[in-house]
């Protein structure tokens, strides 16, 4: 292994460059590698260093060293990321043979007559702007091979390239073949998607979307962007150019039929939801609206479906005008009993497809359409705005003498009214919420129980084996329906991948010899819930207390904040972290999401987070995360996540003459003493966790007995 | 007396208005009233009431109520506030008499040939946006009578308001005769001055500025508010109108001579400035940059004057050209030992009223002007927008055949490079600002020995007596020059009053029974200071300890935050409030504001503050203040001010390869742990205090002897 310093364009900070003699494995090369490189700094001077963003461990096994993350390597006049198969393979080659089929065949699409382009991007949305998606739209994850969440590919005729972000580094650098390049988001030095085209692409060239996939907004702004390179944005919406590749292998689309969700989980009948929406029509002077994200037709509606994996939302549109409401929906998806729900709340039903025909009927009766461009997708935008221009111009035509046009159709953009509404919750949603907690309590208990037996006897699991014995104990809880994400289970070094999913056959047992990261929630018929709980089997070291203990001081900060009404989550997002940066630590996510009430488990719009664009305040009956974290990359994670209700505080005084508010915990399962090191926490917050554990014991303790209910009483003792 | 609630227009909210049968002073107003509505209103049912923000004690005086501040009567379609001597006197007349001659004479101006406007707006500043500006030019406050530092009057042919914020509010209430109404900014339904010359003029009218008074920026906004109802944005810039109504009583200019600022304290000298200032204007292609704020006139130049209270400045522009730099003063100010100073840095005089002849000469030179027009005046920017268009249109008649014209004259418009670079300090103003704060430390001991001996044997002071005697206090200690603003010296309920100013004459005792706080400042050859003290001479109540002591946890969170590099004032503010929000308190002012080195006490371009649109980063050698408080309306108030430097934090690691920051204490002056509650105070929170007043001790005692160091001894032990 060779270690060479290379400066720079423009910087006066170093970077390393690895590369290997021979091939290795990720796992060889993350465990042999960085011991040298380690070795390796600990003897170098101090330095500042730039490194890739891979290899952060480094940074706290030589704690005399400043090292900064940044891209590497420099193709023309940008810093752009190198493809991660370099680094993993060691072997730096100039070939420029394409190996991969995928590409070979999408790029020979683009020469077709009725394609013509000379990029296509390639986003991991569906149309309707969704975090998990059905298996057959997963069309990014299908071209690219990377299947974590997030992430935008980009073919041109001759390079392929991937953007992800912090979460997903190095999941990608092992998923993504060699003819990909991984852009590391964020990271110093690596070009935007469109940054990136403009710097590649001779001016004027023609770049590809499915309009579906991208939502007005973004599809403007890369519009914008590019243009500075006079390229063009052709919107490709009779066909998707990956579908067209991926025939037989591409799984059927989804056709579960959906249900009804129960008023008494809904807590509001769809009659007075859609009243709501009218009366909001109404004020904005509009005459019909497009709803597409899928949790908010399905909020709206009291209905929920299968389509895609942990949200328990189906596929549609929803178009709401004064005295009509319209579903568009796979109808065979439609039980009898949905349809008599929707019929006595005078919603029809049209076909999934027909949607588009709809918006230009809507745009000929004169509509004016209110589009939240944020969410709803240019296919829909821009087939609504021409419908308005040829009515206008045919108004023009036949009536060339008349001066005003009255009544002509219009697009209002607004954001939508239902996403506010949707994340204030009513008192049934709060108690659906509060009962589903219990139970994922009890199963969590039940599992901790059991998992911890098993380690004492040395039985050997996987992260997976631990995921799916998890699962097993909330199946058998009521109205359990599934996961409300992938299970991110990760033992040691694995914990430090943020959104870590363990992969058969490439997974870490779980021991007693490191940290185990548990971070997973469940969809039950009245709730949704979200947990993180981290623990050691054995000794944790020092250092992993101190580090443990600082992210609950951050995570009881969070829990006990008072704060007056109209403040937005990001204020508060420096309590999380203070005790962390106190001592020269901090992490790389936000601190809360949003979760719906047997919905998404993100939902917007308010977040606890660093980034202070988000200036939606916490409201009474809003739903978030509280999960600070620490993660020590190649060694361990740490992650502690509760959520939390908005409540209105009990204080003694209303300065300002306003409210203030508060939290109220959801989440009733033991957080692990032995990580914590008392010599650092304040009476206060040892009374917070003793508190806390009280309240664990009086709540799910009715719902457990034998062995599980001695753990619960065991580990809820008071320290 | 007469309560009487009345509805707002398109408000279910109630508001009170006051009527009372006789006129009586503004101190028996306060007193009898108050203790009437507050009796009424804890007999009334629960209610949220709209009051006027004079009366937020009812607030705490009934806790059952949830009161909101707003302003109060409606005027045609706006709600707008009524003449504060409606209120204080009881009397509602609708008498459109006017009584105040300088409003009859500045209307009479209005209709001369070169002036014939229909409103004039007279503003706080002069023409260098300057918090404290010279007795002569307090235009605003002789036109109107309000001596507060901020407010905007506006006075059309009828009508005439004033404009300020809430510290100011009872202030203006007192001060501001009957013809005059108050408008409270901020307030729920007050207009701004735009809104209501929109409001209450008839389209078409022409409003009068003097735009040496208004930054560009601000006249822009100005006129493109007023152009919604087709007003006209006069600007005056020949003649002043209050000038001109002014004559014999207004004082004269200033006119006491500049002093060099000893390299020793600048740690720079003009030279290096002003070539670190010419790389700005190289890096971005302008050929000069004129330079209107005071204290960055003073910085670049390493001098000082005395030309405004509190601020060690002198009126001057400075224009920065390649190789030629000019001052625009007053030559008599400048004594033989300026002279040299700034002839060897190369810097040329010319007279302060040359200004805009040299702006229009610049522009015939084909110059590219660095104007940042949210500090240069109106004034300036649109003598050289004129002159350019003149060479433009002067170059198109010259040479209509040339289709290009190269070089002509550009304002390029960006923030000024000045004031950052004046904010980050360098080491020797730091060692100033460091040895300023000892001495004025030792002042301040001497001064509360003094003070409190005086209390206990039962001489009168009043708050004035105990400013004058503060101020001597510090007239003895080396390199003094003058208070950094006016002592606010507020006790009891004067406390309450943000920023109070005793008034001679009407001021309180200062005695043992309530609260008393002393926030003062000065300005030393060597640094500038600004403390806040709160204490109690007698037996505190209980819950002014509780406020006192949740004041003095948010001082010490801000404290001992460590935080990373990059990070806004902002992001820290909740820290200062957490404690007060737990028990439904707050304060409605920022928590730190900049602090120049031996120059102004209020420098930008950083803050710590609740209002989060400052996006400065804290950096390393900036000096911010960290005084959170507690203001109980007409009882008492509370503030615990000292001043912080930024420093590197020493942190044992450095997550993500950055480096954090932390503060080190400027101050250095006992506090009143009578006032400390102990059993809300976390260990952490007693060895602060306790390693604070061992700091102190340890600092201050050696500068001091006799009593004053008996009484440090003893104000310095630990709790």
């Amino acid at each position: 292994m060779l270690l060479q310093p290379e400066r720079t364009r423009g910087d006066p900070q170093i970077t390393l460059s690895l590369s290997l003699s021979t091939p290795i494995t990720p796992n060889q090369w993350r465990q042999r590698s960085l011991l040298h490189l380690s070795a390796f700094l600990r003897r170098a001077p101090p330095l500042r260093l730039l490194l890739p963003l891979s290899l952060p461990p480094l940074l706290l096994a030589s704690r005399h060293l400043r090292v900064s993350s940044c891209a590497h390597g420099s193709d023309g006049d940008r810093i752009v990321a190198r493809p991660s198969s370099e680094l993993r393979r060691g072997i730096r080659e100039n070939s420029s043979k394409v190996e991969d089929e995928k590409l070979l065949s999408l790029r020979r699409l683009f020469a077709r007559p009725d394609v013509g382009i000379d990029a296509y991007i390639v986003p991991s949305q569906d149309a309707h702007q969704s975090e998990y998606i059905a298996e057959c739209l997963r069309r990014r994850a299908y071209l690219s091979g990377f299947t974590g969440s997030a992430g935008t590919a980009v073919v041109t005729k001759d390079k392929a390239a991937l953007w992800t972000d912090g979460r997903y580094f190095l999941q990608a650098e092992k998923e993504l073949s060699r003819d990909w390049t991984l852009m590391r988001s964020g990271t110093r030095g690596v070009p935007t998607t469109s940054e990136w085209l403009n710097d590649i692409l001779p001016p004027g060239a023609r770049i590809g979307i499915d309009p579906f996939l991208f939502s007005f907004d973004a599809a403007e702004e890369l519009k914008q962007e590019i243009s500075k390179k006079n390229h063009e944005l052709i919107l490709l919406k009779e066909f998707n150019l990956v579908d067209e590749i991926w025939n037989d292998s591409r799984p059927d689309p989804p056709s579960k039929p959906t249900r009804v969700h129960d008023i008494k989980y809904a807590g509001a009948d769809v009659v007075s939801k859609l009243s709501y929406l009218r009366s909001h029509l109404g004020e904005s002077g509009c005459t019909s609206i497009v709803v597409s994200m899928l949790d908010e037709v399905a909020w709206l509606l009291n209905m929920r479906g299968s389509d895609v994996p942990h949200s328990p939302v189906f596929y549609g549109y929803l178009i709401v005008e004064p005295y009509r409401a319209t579903l568009f929906v796979d109808t065979k998806k439609v039980t009898k009993e949905v349809l008599n729900h929707l019929t006595n709340a005078g919603v029809e039903l049209k076909p999934y497809e027909s949607v588009l025909a709809e918006i230009e009927s809507l745009a000929l009766k004169g509509a004016k359409l209110w589009l939240d461009t944020s969410s709803v997708n240019a296919a829909i935008v821009s087939v609504f705005r021409s419908a308005c221009e040829r009515y206008s111009s045919q108004l023009n035509n036949n009536s060339t003498n008349q001066s005003i046009h009255h009544g002509g159709p219009d697009a209002v953009y607004q954001v939508s009214p239902v996403a506010l509404a949707k994340a204030v919750k009513n008192n049934a949603e709060i108690e659906g919420m509060k009962n589903a907690h219990l139970r994922d309590a009890a199963a969590l208990v039940e599992f901790w129980c059991w998992l911890e037996k098993e380690i004492d006897n040395n039985v050997a699991l996987t992260e997976l084996d631990v995921a799916d014995a998890l699962l097993e104990f909330r199946q058998k809880q009521e109205g359990f329906i599934e996961t409300s994400f992938n299970t991110i289970s990760g033992y040691g070094a694995n914990g430090a991948i943020i959104h870590y999913r363990p992969i058969p056959g490439d997974c870490s047992l779980v021991e007693n010899k490191n940290l185990f990261l548990l971070d997973s929630g469940a969809q039950y018929v009245d709730g949704t819930t979200d947990i993180t709980r981290t623990v050691h089997f054995g000794e944790p070291s020092k250092w992993q207390k101190e580090c443990f203990t600082r992210v609950l001081q951050g995570h009881i900060a969070i829990d006990e904040v008072i704060f007056p009404e109209r403040t937005p989550g990001f204020v508060l997002d420096v309590l999380a972290r203070s005790s962390l940066w106190k001592v020269g630590l901090d992490y790389r996510h936000g601190t809360g999401h949003g979760v719906g009430a047997a919905l998404n488990v993100h939902e917007g719009p308010q977040s606890i987070s660093f980034r202070f664009g988000n200036l939606t305040a916490l409201q009474k009956g809003m739903i978030v995360s509280n999960e600070p974290g620490y993660y020590e990359d190649n060694s361990f994670g740490i992650r502690i996540e509760n959520l939390l209700l908005v409540i209105e505080a009990n204080v003694p005084n209303a300065y300002g003459g306003i409210e203030y508010l508060g939290f109220e915990k959801l989440t009733f399962v033991p957080i692990q003493t032995k990580l914590v090191e008392l010599s650092l926490m304040s009476p206060g917050e040892i009374k917070w966790l003793n508190d806390y554990h009280g309240q664990v014991w009086e709540k799910v303790s009715p719902l457990l007995n034998g062995e599980a209910l001695d753990w619960l009483s065991k580990n809820t003792r008071p320290i």
